[in-house]
């Protein structure tokens, strides 16, 4: 593992714990609204942010398969947004509104291994966001959870949405690395399934609660990869432990 | 200034002492060179450099004018280090030893008042190098100078080289900001001038001793930049006497 240059971290759910972060924003902002937005009793706000979640991928693979041209992130969370409050009969938004709740996913807060997991790679591994997040969220992302990346890639500059072989060759090529020299760290099998076939190293987080009890995938690792781990500290360790000491 | 959100870092001259870094590891790379490369005795190095470095806008140039497809700095560097060494009558080099020598512009060292400067900054604004330099260089620079940007920009992913438009309209909406939310932050008047023309707020760093004896330009600032100061602590110091603490 010594000839491992980069780091490419997958976010969502490999960095950051979104369902309870988005799920208590939109609580948050739904105590506070004003009497123009209406609900049903009850409404159940981490059904209606699995439930936003779950276009995540149709609306990416619109995209991918060249039914629409590449949009940034942001654009296809608040298309979502507005299909899940028309499906669980919330309304009344303005346009402002929605802008300020699609960037929900801009302050989103880390597991609670991330920060020190990535203070102690930084100075043996260049650290990279390889996200199908855009590039003001990452950087967003960045500054609210203090994840101190060197570099924000992914979909954004590579103008395609992982799995696509794009994001992760575009990725490596501005770092001026081959994939042998670049380690693809998720907590989604698929993810590093399409990163290995490209010739990355992989590294498996184990993320069991991302989904809560709509968790059916990813409960743990399917197939030999490279690292299997319960946190980015156990990483760390792992990794370090192969390495001769570098300069910061 | 409190609607500014980003700084926008030149980084060559602005952040970096390129001139004394270059030389030093130049002259300490032909000690230890093998007996296959020749110079003349005496070899002025920081003469050769800063040669160098005077191909640098016209190598640009070839690509802002349409002469040429958009290629990284690290290829025009390696270009323009053939073209110096030839008039140096310096010789005998591998392929593999001038792809070593043309990256000595990703391990510069930083002006003393850089890191505390830019540690000083990052708990208030968002930190992204706008360089003509690629993203791997930069990368490399913020690993070897301990210089914290949140991300990095500039002319690779732009596909153009400042002063063009593009490079600074590009980074501000990889942003999500608009120009009169970022400032650009440079020690060249000619930088500032490109960015203030497209709504940026500016701030000039003096950078007398850039080119040592062969400075003639960028030595105070040539318009009313709305920041004029000597060093980033300065820069720092005034910035932040504007603004009402920000949370990280």
């Amino acid at each position: 593992m010594n000839t491992v240059d980069a780091l490419l971290f997958d976010v969502f759910g490999t960095l950051v714990d979104w369902r309870t972060s988005v799920t208590g924003q939109l609580q948050q902002y739904m105590q506070g609204a004003a009497e123009n937005i209406r609900y049903p009793a009850g409404t159940d706000w981490e059904a209606v942010v699995l439930d936003w979640r779950d276009c995540y991928q149709p609306s990416m693979e619109a995209v991918r398969s060249g039914k629409r041209e590449f949009v940034i992130l942001d654009v296809l969370h608040r298309e979502s947004l507005i299909t899940t409050f028309a499906r669980h009969q919330i309304t009344g938004f303005s346009e402002s509104q929605l802008d300020v709740l699609a960037k929900l996913w801009h302050t989103l807060e880390p597991w609670p291994d991330v920060p020190a997991g990535l203070l102690q790679l930084r100075s043996h591994y260049t650290l990279a966001a390889v996200s199908n997040g855009n590039t003001e969220l990452l950087k967003n992302l960045s500054r609210h959870a203090s994840m101190k990346w060197h570099v924000c890639l992914g979909a954004e500059p590579a103008r395609c949405y992982k799995p696509q072989p794009g994001a992760y060759l575009y990725s490596a090529a501005l770092l001026g690395l081959d994939p042998h020299e670049c380690m693809m760290v998720a907590a989604h099998n698929s993810d590093l399934q399409a990163a290995r076939a490209l010739g990355f190293r992989t590294a498996y987080i184990n993320r069991p609660t991302e989904y809560g009890a709509r968790q059916h995938e990813d409960i743990g690792p399917e197939s030999d990869w490279d690292f299997c781990v319960e946190s980015l500290e156990e990483l760390a360790a792992s990794l370090v432990a192969e390495l001769p000491l570098r300069q910061q």
